[in-house]
């Protein structure tokens, strides 16, 4: 079947790494179910795995993706969970110290067929597309999680998303103003201020602006670059929700003293749960509120798709399709 | 000044308690502010006093009305919240054992001008007008703490509204819609079950009818007549928040089998804080959700006002203006 | 090997369904493990399988018994967790619609050996004898989750338990007192009152008895008869935790109106989990506190045993061992 | 009456700044209350107002104490609660902006007589001697609500305690062990250590060591020095409560990368409220805790007292005495 897979990993030059071609179809194991994948999203973390960041040579080759929607073997359509967990495992599946994500131990979602844990399938409802829906189980999961789950805010509450231009934040900005919150965005650049405006922001700053008042919460994806800014800009018990850190993890001053001293809260989150993904997609759903797509290709041209997500060059998901 | 109040108490016929003419204009207590009352919106609180429901005769004359918006005395915009708590009272005001509501101890919006603690009063946002966030204290901040300090829903979940007529149900599905939530409602009344689905419910059914599936969480103010139907619509887990039992306190069946091995919550909620509604409003003013109403007239008119919500002659709020 | 199982079962003579003796040993299914029991307590569960609650007769014979400890193949001296959950679930184990306990679906402790999935078994504390820790799993876990996980209390706090006589019952006022809770306890039964005292009870009352002050929570397991009782000895906000209803689920009155207006809770319980087990095992061995036995003989007597708790005549746990 | 009072602050010499001597009696406001002092304790904070930290030389004479025992103007026993919040605040007193300690703005408690607000307020516990119930509602405070409010542990799991000769590292051990948590604590020193041990903890270990397994919560009052150890040391979702940074509340590195990953929590805590207060003291009445006595003292030998605290020549609280 066709693939986009890493033949091997450069950390220096992720594409040459790339192959697009032929891959054995894969066995379906007890408990597993297959997928004819329709439709696949890139993330970074692709790119990453290129790179050969959390893909060691012994698992090589591998196919990427971690995002797909699809046909399962009754012909539903289906969305792919991206986390696979330990059988043994119960609990709330992001705690599962063994779990992975799809192309870390397991062949990915960037092929005609891909096999997860039957209990990865989610149905699809009918108002997503599935090039729609094949955008969600990541960023958007990610995202949903940060400000549903982990934040504390209720609707109404005003929340400040850093470094407004990442995959993560777009979907927090589309997500949080969809549930009425009142969404306030960072960015150096205009242009993305500008974007973050039109995602549903009730209003974009500079980086490290003093902002009109202090806020219920703060979404943070930039690390030590904004960690300053972040914990400065929030109420007496307020709450800062971190999913990653770009700009680095050790800030130049943790601000301890604010920490204990205002009562606030430091909420680390990653990824999302199988049934937050099933409320994120009724989420969609009922709001309308859908994720911002680039481009739409087949996947022998994913070769192009990997290279406008390296080159920065990219507003919202580049998405793969399979007839 | 004008002001609509009991002179005295009538179970059977309120209407003949009810005057609409010339009191006092009221002292203001050291920590008090004044409002000069612009628009005031009407409850069923309000006929229940006149029938003397919480309103012993020693406090007679009182001026009737909880809900209310005007200027303070440096002329800012303001709403007046409704619960008036214990000064030696700190946490949650509505656990405050000593509050009351505007019009039981205190008197009521329904006048010229109204005197509240300082602390009481909150600014109104620019998007809403006057006659709008007067509609908001009372039934509207009731539903605003059922639906998303009490249930612990997530966005994308699946509530259902018994009773879909009343207020405070009304008021459930246009905020539950608003906030990405799917909601269904139940009425007898096919006319109510069309004004659900205008209000933004996803689907409207008879009564009693059997769910399409079970969902995470039951509103409830109906009572004895929807409790069996409530706790048997419940996911494992699930949660009925309760604020209210029109139709009784004593279900024939309370079902505690079922609500301790599907480990179901039962949750009372009853009015909000004053920070609920400053998220109200602020959700108000992002979702462009809008309280629904039915008539606007001035206080001279509060007799045609009160004779229309005793006859049950309403679809929304009725509010009385002051110039 | 040697076992006591039901080989039928008899709504109204049990102890005529029980037979003690030989059972094929049984086999190890793929990702389970086989416990040599070397303790196993008796609970009311296995008195109602005998009367066919629960079992069908298509799954007999059943061997009895939810609760043991004993040696894996390695030789460690394990507990035995009595939730057998669905491989495809995750989550709150105890919330998984496809469980069961032990002696249900699965062949019970009462033998010589039970085979469990693997991740069932939980290293015993070398503090705690394995007659002691076969006493943990199914009643001291259900009140350790009602306690502990359910209630929302915390130290200090003051917690009121009906019926201090049964297995429950009995759990929840040892380990609160443990905790640090003021406990007090209602019984009909003077001998019961007493024995509630020496468990660690700050006080002990006749049933439906009015208190010296509200409490902030109440554990049920009596379900009618204490309902109205339970429901008004709540402070604002209390909650009442319930996982029994020996009396019936039905109370005459539900008093819809004072759990509204009060803002309590209701919340069901069921068993525990893995985790729950772990730390019930953790508290034993840190603060000492020990269940209850009322006597310990070799399973070849498990008729005796049965008959003991068939009688009501048992002042905690029934133990049969195995060399 | 007598006091014990800054009549002038020092950085470097804070003794100089202390007098013991005659004080006006305090007026009692409206809706405040008088307390007889009969015994109050030292807290660090008394020196650091003694330098000046929080006491500006317009608020001076301050008579110095937070903390307080003694009788109200009916001759009961009271417990003073010693954070003084703003009249029109609601909600969670120790978010309060507006709240102080006594002593900050309001005149302490070590003298003849104090004057509060009245809901400030809190009856003795027959069970605790005055001494012993004026060593709790500063330091020991503070350790319930990290330990029992902010930490999210429950009976049975495993917490750590850096820094373990602290005041509040030392109620935290008391309190955390007589609750039937697992407690480990670090110093670098060895006597205390061994005193940790004395106090119920479960083990001790050298500042930095690398622990049996990965604990459920970490109590942080050290900061900087210690940071790294608390976040390389908790399990996946594990909490870090800080309520202190006595070595500096930038640490070399702040470990967002963990902290995100593993899904950390890190929640500030100050103080705590009066309900919280009135728990600390039931628990310690229901448990037999106590808190540790270094020496009791009258008030006119206060001096001496400050002293030793300065010294750094203390196990446990100093208490001075009124007759």
């Amino acid at each position: 079947m066709l693939a986009a897979y890493a033949a091997t990993t450069s950390p220096d030059d992720p594409l040459s790494a790339l192959v697009v071609g032929e891959r054995p179809a894969p066995e379906v194991p007890e408990g597993w179910a297959r997928v004819r994948v329709r439709a696949a999203s890139l993330n970074h973390h692709d790119v990453w795995s290129l790179r050969g960041v959390g893909l060691p040579a012994e698992r090589l080759p591998m196919i990427l993706g971690c995002d797909a929607a699809g046909l399962d073997d009754e012909g539903r359509e289906v969305v792919v969970h991206a986390v696979i967990g330990d059988p043994d495992y119960r609990g709330d599946e992001t705690m599962d110290p063994k779990r992975s994500l799809l192309s870390e131990r397991y062949q990915g979602t960037l092929a005609d067929e891909v096999v997860v844990p039957r209990r990865n399938l989610v149905p699809k409802p009918a108002a997503l597309s599935l090039e729609e829906a094949a955008c969600l189980p990541t960023a958007w999961l990610t995202a949903y999680r940060m400000l549903f789950t982990q934040s504390g805010l209720q609707p109404g509450s005003t929340v400040l998303v850093q470094g407004a231009g990442g995959g993560v934040a777009t979907a927090l900005i589309a997500l949080g103003a969809a549930a009425g919150y009142r969404v306030w965005a960072t960015s150096r650049d205009e242009a993305k201020r500008a974007k973050a405006i039109e995602l549903g922001a009730a209003a974009a700053f500079e980086s490290g602006a003093r902002l009109p008042e202090r806020v219920d919460a703060v979404m943070e994806t930039v690390g030590a670059a904004t960690w300053g800014h972040s914990v400065k800009s929030l109420k007496q018990g307020g709450t800062v929700v971190i999913s990653g850190a770009t700009s680095g993890p050790n800030p130049a001053a943790t601000e301890l003293n604010r920490i204990f001293f205002l009562q606030l809260r430091v909420v680390g989150s990653t990824m999302g749960t199988k049934e937050e993904l099933e409320r994120l997609m009724r989420f969609c759903e009922q709001t309308g509120v859908r994720p911002l797509v680039d481009s739409v290709m087949p996947l022998e041209d994913a070769r192009d798709g990997f290279a406008k997500m390296a080159a920065g060059d990219l507003v919202g998901k580049v998405v793969f399709t399979r007839p």
